[in-house]
């Protein structure tokens, strides 16, 4: 956790990263980890979570304490209710984020339906019309755009006010979908339940706090199964179903005789047309004209990079900690971003060198930035502008600036699980085989982001080792990817690293022990793994050997994923808590009393190691109540 | 503004409150004014809108002041982005509110339609086919449940994402629709906005402030011209559109000798059923059995009150700040609530008596409360059961602890559009008329809310009283409705406290020159008249010579709605500012640079006078503009 007079070797456990901090100390650029220390301490009220400021009779801050003279605020809302709506709204932002983000998609698959843009197309015509079978609409026989059409009515409709239940609910087992209905958790409609939450949490509406959280919880799981799980489809009838290849990650993969391009946000839409437009021959041409004597580099930041990385295998330059150091290398012509957890900050650190910041989401503009507004009939004409742009940046690189500090390291990538399937041999069979026997003793997706209150990647890096030890395999997702990556975990070789039955498993399958399966919203792809492991079992998703954890998180996405994993029923880790402390009824609800009603809960516990005694706990009891040696 | 030791007198104008407040101090029940003592003073950061919980890296808090050491927070944002985010989420938060409201009209059309309720049923057959036709839906010839079905589908449609504007907009002039075109600030969905607003506020989203800003004005006219106006309309539709007619208010509207029920919160849904089943005549006779000799009287609160004082005329015991007195009184046997508005506190306060607090909302639970899930199909059933509930109640009220404090004030109420029109003879003609010869100079709506930081209802009151005297009317929703009524503005005969001229035209027709046009969702009425008028003049809104003010404003959808007027075009006095003052950029957009973009501006002044002169000199300028007298 954050510590005053920290040392660079305690922001990062990376080589590429600790050489551009100490870069940018040197040339006087601010970054993640000067602002913390400046924010450190924090209010202790926000970081409990009993500040609110919902209405002006306050701000009001509160304290549950013994003796507190400010029990409640103006209203009479007491530190419940106060941390369970921050917590409500918390989720609900993450839940929005993802959730527009597939709305983007169904977005462009109607521009494609209607004829409106040239530069998007359906690129897996099966998955169409199988996830459109899944939604009850008639595939067989008719044309791919009149099923394409129906889709997007369909996903449309998991927007809207109209419907009991959102469509992806049909792969959740029967056993969790009662839990639901039960509870009033099931998600009806994804912008209602965020609507809805922002209504509970309006002064005098829900003041009762596990009723709120129930609300959070079916406002997440309408992220989970619905805006995420449509957003991760879609991309995949649009852009491809990822399938295996290898690819690089780290600072490394910047070129210094390539103009480098990195594409930072969470949507493929614009960034699949940023690496069309790289690989136009006239750009390249003109990036060798300008010097650029390699031609154009288009590498990944965050999820974006994810996204490309798992359907176009481009290399990764970092994560979420890395954003701000790519540009610290002097080598980066453009940073274009779309939207989310791209760091106001880089528009800051992109005026400190020749590179150009440029947002292409109406949605997510910066001041100071270069903006082209993109949208699906002239997205690949506006990509071209952007790299033309970059490529005539790259005469005003500075090489006396420039420090690549690394060499590139392997990875693998492209796990959905149609390869996982294809790689089975078409059936779960040999790997649930495989967790009978107890060669793979269960799974744990960690997930996640990057926070400077934490050594970057320590524990993102620390856990994954401590469970592939153990025979568990790790689901790496999000900013995980490249710290995994970068650890030597992508690629099979990191079976030696494993235990003696993952190794065996994965080194008969050719696979990695710890399996790179997406961007952050394709933690839906886990979702839906889970869905069919338990379906396959005939048993609930809570029955499974499995767990979650985001051991480096910041972000609100992950507290929507957090929540919506532990209410399908997986035990969820997390690196350090939201600010929900200030509240003993939350926090005990989310330690320990979801258990009860949804068969799962978090944990919070910093230590990696520890972490993955936690897990394998959850995995062991799991596996003895299913009748399994533990 | 909020001072320590403040007298009773300090507190409110009012009698009946002066007595409830001290009769709660010498009962030890602690109420709002207590808790905003020991909440001041506030946190700075929080007040001025510069601190940061969207993500754990913080919390954060800044400061653009010269020579801080935190002008940014960890992810880079300043106190710009910070403060325009977090206002963004406030507006997003009142207009969730005023939305989810709406869309609950919407299912018990619906529940009608479908024969789901026999309940509910269309008591304005007329309206619905009018506002049918608004929408484009045909309507002769066609049975009243086709078309009511094709309005239940086109409200949905508002809801949803397939839009590119909402279906009121057909009432927007064509001026004021390009504005909003061009900004890109037409409001497509009512859910959809408020989802974009959460995710544009998320981490390394929208980084600028003007263009959050514009969001903001998109959400709120999604409120205002969608959420709202649906509300509205369709409660019209279900429980019959208001007629003028005459009822009382202040805390003298309970009755020693009946069984006291107050219903409070925001809908009619719920509240219109407590009300038949308390004219029910076996209820009404239990009541008088348990020695309410005088049967039962059903009294309102805040703006639940305010739908029922339009459409059935029952008395007003209070607005926001009297409704923690109102159960002081020891004379209130059942507080029944929906939703919005109702503090937290009750439920103690009411424990401190023999009320029952009955909550009847799964979206707004309270710990402790009493709860009654109502739906469409039940809700009469079930509000029988809470009448019932609350005329046993009576037995164990103590005479010794009643208190009421005062004589009821007369009011009138039920000033529609439809029935301003319709006691103008069917045409705006002789208003527009009287406002050409200047015996009206022009119009300012009053609305909103009671807030502890101001002296209850001196503001509200004191900017109505300045504004008659100078020839301009007022138009009262809310928490205004019953200050100005406590006042005895809202009868007839206070046209002797207004200008010559309003009094001439209000003494000729017979009405107060302080009109109630409803609660807080029917300032969509007040949107629909200023269009209707600017229409017939064939200007813009922005043209007239118009008002809006929330003197004493607290809450979220406050902010919402004064964003929707200002972006309509409506000049808009605030009481006191939202919490914006920690950016130059954002305080200044709204207090001036608005006013280039929309043609309307926010102005914030405490004193009513100085507010009413503020007012004043909008509409001297806008009556210049159109070759008017001043």
């Amino acid at each position: 956790m954050a510590k005053e007079k920290r040392t660079v070797e305690d922001m990062s456990i990376w080589e590429d990263a600790r050489a551009m901090i100490r870069k940018a100390q040197a040339e006087g650029v601010e970054t993640a980890w000067d602002r913390l220390e400046q924010q450190t301490p924090h209010c202790t009220f926000c970081e409990l979570g009993t500040t609110c400021r919902n209405c002006v009779m306050g701000p009001c801050r509160v304290s549950a304490k013994e003796g507190s003279k400010r029990k409640r605020g103006v209203c009479g809302a007491d530190a419940d209710v106060i941390v369970a709506r921050n917590f409500g709204r918390f989720v609900a932002g993450g839940s929005a984020g993802h959730s527009d983000h597939g709305r983007d998609l169904i977005e462009v698959l109607e521009a494609i339906v209607e004829g409106e843009t040239k530069d998007y197309s359906i690129r897996d015509e099966p998955k169409l019309r199988r996830i459109a079978g899944e939604l009850g609409i008639a595939s067989e026989g008719r044309a791919t755009m009149d099923v394409a059409r129906d889709l997007v009515d369909a996903c449309y409709s998991d927007f809207g006010s109209r419907r009991k239940a959102v469509g992806f609910l049909s792969r959740v087992p029967e056993k969790r979908r009662a839990i639901w209905d039960k509870l009033g958790m099931t998600p009806r409609g994804v912008d209602r339940e965020i609507a809805e939450m922002m209504h509970r949490t309006h002064m005098g509406c829900d003041n009762d706090a596990p009723n709120t959280l129930i609300h959070a919880a079916r406002c997440s799981l309408a992220d989970g199964w619905a805006g995420s799980m449509i957003g991760t489809e879609l991309s995949d009838v649009i852009f491809g179903t990822p399938t295996p290849s290898m690819s690089t990650a780290n600072l490394g993969i910047l070129k210094k005789d390539t103009v480098n391009i990195l594409v930072h946000g969470h949507n493929p839409v614009v960034s699949e047309m940023i690496l069309a437009a790289a690989r136009d021959p006239e750009l390249v041409a003109r990036a060798k004209a300008n010097g650029a004597t390699g031609g154009i580099t288009v590498g990944g930041l965050c999820c974006t990079g994810n996204e490309l990385l798992m359907r176009q295998g481009i290399p990764m330059a970092g994560n979420h900690l890395m954003t701000e150091l790519a540009i610290v290398t002097g080598a980066v012509e453009a940073v274009v971003v779309d939207y989310q957890c791209i760091m106001p900050s880089l528009v800051q650190i992109a005026g400190c060198y020749h590179t150009r910041f440029i947002t292409t989401a109406n949605k997510a503009r910066f001041t100071g930035a270069i903006h082209f507004d993109i949208h699906p009939h002239n997205a690949l004409e506006e990509a071209r502008k952007i790299v033309q742009l970059a490529v005539d940046a790259f005469v005003e690189r500075d090489p006396k600036r420039v420090d690549i500090p690394a060499e590139p390291v392997k990875i693998m990538t492209g796990f959905s699980n149609e390869a996982i399937l294809g790689a089975l041999g078409g059936t779960l069979t040999p790997l649930l085989d495989a967790v009978k026997a107890g060669s793979i003793r269960g799974f744990v997706a960690i997930v996640g982001c990057n926070n400077p209150k934490f050594q970057q990647d320590s524990c993102n890096v620390g856990l994954a080792k401590a469970l592939i030890e153990r025979d568990i395999m790790v689901l790496a997702t999000g900013c995980v990817t490249t710290a995994a990556g970068k650890a030597g975990l992508l690629v099979p070789e990191a079976i030696e690293m494993a235990g003696p039955g993952l190794k065996a498993v994965c080194g008969a399958l050719g696979i990695p022990p710890v399996l790179h399966m997406g961007s952050c919203v394709d933690n839906s792809r886990i979702m839906q793994l889970c869905a069919l492991i338990a379906n396959e079992l005939g048993v609930d998703i809570s029955d499974l050997p499995v767990g979650a954890s985001s051991p480096e998180w910041y972000s609100e996405k992950a507290a929507a994923i957090g929540m919506y994993a532990v209410a399908s029923g997986v035990y969820t880790h997390l690196g350090l808590p939201p600010n929900i402390l200030g509240s003993d009824t939350v926090t005990d609800l989310a330690l320990n009393g979801l258990e009860g009603l949804v068969g799962a809960s978090f944990a919070v516990e910093p230590d990696p190691i520890k972490a993955a005694d936690l897990l394998d706990a959850r995995i062991k009891a799991k596996r003895v109540a299913l009748g399994l040696q533990p």
